[in-house]
């Protein structure tokens, strides 16, 4: 064809979060892949390991035992990449070598007692509880006045730098706040003044009309692939009401953000039929930084996989270099999830 | 200790060229690391390999077939991202959905007949050959008006998703200015304007004096591990004189980068005792956009290995949701690739 068509031209996309642009490149699929092919990680894990530092009741590093838990289960991470003691201070020579100490909190979250069972195969209300556990520690990581930012997020899969199964989330909060954070809220606070609205809400709504890149939606959830999806499988979950973090959640919308949960990550496990890798966060307002109206809630899905189980996406060369870049249309991914059976491949049951 | 210092306590790192933050965490290699193993790549491969698509002679995907070459040779990628024929368009949907046609060219360099040496184990005089290619591509593609930036790159291991072992760069041509480039754009804008000198120039003096972040030095490159590295082993060379793209440098300078890429290259293949996988580029001035006179002309190695030949650095959850994290000190690594010795570890004496 020969007018500007989004599905087969490559073209520039628009992230309106964080104001920069990814490169689309429809066609480039075509070409056969002769590179690194992943071995597939086991997947034959039994419901509890003796030797696993987050299974219940068994020891950590720092030589404590942890508790029989029969729920989920939250402590400081042994080896926290922030520390709450870090003295204060700051270097700049000829504004050229510039540092500042920093410090926080890194905290580990598991999941549930079973080792062998990831959010897609957790009951529903086992995620509910996870998401309440996320917002009580939410609520005492803010409590602290020196505590600006609060990351939640779940690294999974050993493809994606998971370095324990037992499925496990994460949580740095510390005294500033992160790039993607700083980005977010610099766009949202500009839409957010011109428009008395905040930028996802009316993002949404576009969204719904158009469908093309919904996956799922329930009464207060919507989970869709973005417009300016960056990884092949991307994808957000944004809440339809406008609240600024995981602690505004009503019990009614913790169920609802639970059971959209466990649709997509059923959807992408049942995409290749393997435990599917990502990392996942939520993005939230900043903390003890004033009243951050123009905040909306939202949670970010970074798969790798590109072509199959075991065939990535590199974002390499042109990518660190230049700007991102994806292989397939946001819109086609959309399709792809949209068709996937909600019933896990699995078909465990539970 | 109690006051703040660099070595111990983790703390954010300013990179002057992008603007943003970088989070180290001193302290934190001290973890056990019971994550992912990646393999080692086969490292036997032959002088001339039949059905490699770059090696001379031989067929490629389009059914021509390369010449007979002998030093390097270049060419337009049979699986092209970006593409001349881009029908011109924009696309906006109530400012929420834009998008924006894109065009350009993608071209390949194999540095040599030789299908079995990296960078690592060419001759100086090979390695001159590329640049000169490398200044012949530059000056060609920004004869075309449209084009607004070249990228020039090279993805080295599978790791890094080279889906070819035979040693090969990539340029992208396009009719935009990515992301990274506008970001450097900007900050050495700013400098310059200010300063009247080039950001680079003075960063430069400040490095050399405190010497602590220097790998390798000649009359013309140095290469150094900048102050606010992300990845493990991350360096920068950067030419002493202000040049502002590959095409200003003298038959002088072109040797004096080639020893200086061949000095950083064997010293990483060292390092690990492996080919050693890394994306590289040239950094420098968008072309057909004016005069640019604060471009600083410089290549960034973004090497992903940090403990080992088989365990890398994962930029993932917290990397990916809130900004860049590294786990020992520039310095530190700086130190290490200064203490590699200058004769590749094979010792093929060529
Ligand atoms: O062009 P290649 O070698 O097929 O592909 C490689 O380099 C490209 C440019 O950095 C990346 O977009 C691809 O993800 C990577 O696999
Ligand atoms: O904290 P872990 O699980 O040991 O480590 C993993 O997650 C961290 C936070 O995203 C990353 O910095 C590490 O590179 C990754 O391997």
């Amino acid at each position: 064809s020969t007018s500007f068509d989004l599905n087969e031209h490559p073209h520039t996309r628009l992230n309106i979060l964080t104001g920069e642009w990814v490169l689309v490149s429809p066609h480039r699929t075509k070409r056969p892949w002769q590179g690194k092919v992943e071995s597939l990680p086991a997947d034959n894990r039994p419901q509890h390991d003796p030797v696993c530092y987050l299974c219940a009741g068994n020891e950590r590093a720092d030589g404590s035992k942890n508790p029989d838990y029969t729920t989920n289960f939250a402590f400081t991470n042994d080896y926290s990449a922030l520390l709450p003691d870090t003295p204060v201070g700051e270097i700049s020579i000829d504004g050229l070598l510039k540092a500042e100490s920093q410090s926080g909190v890194c905290r580990v979250i598991a999941f549930s007692p079973r080792h062998d069972l990831t959010l897609a195969e957790l009951e529903i209300s086992a995620i509910k509880g996870i998401i309440a556990l996320w917002a009580q520690e939410f609520k005492t990581l803010s409590e602290n006045p020196a505590i600006k930012h609060i990351q939640i997020f779940e690294n999974k899969g050993d493809i994606m730098g998971c370095s324990n199964p037992h499925p496990h989330g994460q949580i740095w909060a510390q005294n500033s706040i992160p790039l993607e954070i700083h980005k977010e809220t610099v766009n949202q606070k500009k839409y957010f003044q011109v428009n008395g609205r905040s930028l996802l809400t009316d993002y949404l709504k576009v969204e719904l009309k158009e469908k093309k890149r919904i996956v799922f939606e329930n009464d207060n959830f919507v989970v869709l692939v973005p417009f300016w999806a960056v990884w092949p499988y991307e994808t957000m979950i944004i809440s339809k009401r406008q609240v600024r973090s995981v602690l505004e959640f009503t019990e009614e919308e913790q169920l609802d953000l639970a059971a959209a949960l466990k649709n997509l990550t059923v959807r992408y496990d049942n995409l290749f039929q393997v435990s599917f890798p990502y990392s996942a966060g939520m993005h939230q307002m900043p903390v003890n930084d004033g009243d951050h109206a123009e905040w909306h809630w939202h949670m970010h899905f970074y798969p790798p996989l590109l072509r199959s189980a075991t065939i990535k996406k590199f974002m390499v060369g042109y990518e660190m270099l230049g700007n991102a870049q994806r292989d397939i249309t946001p819109e086609a991914a959309a399709e792809t999830l949209r068709n996937q059976p909600e019933i896990h491949y699995k078909n465990k049951n539970i």
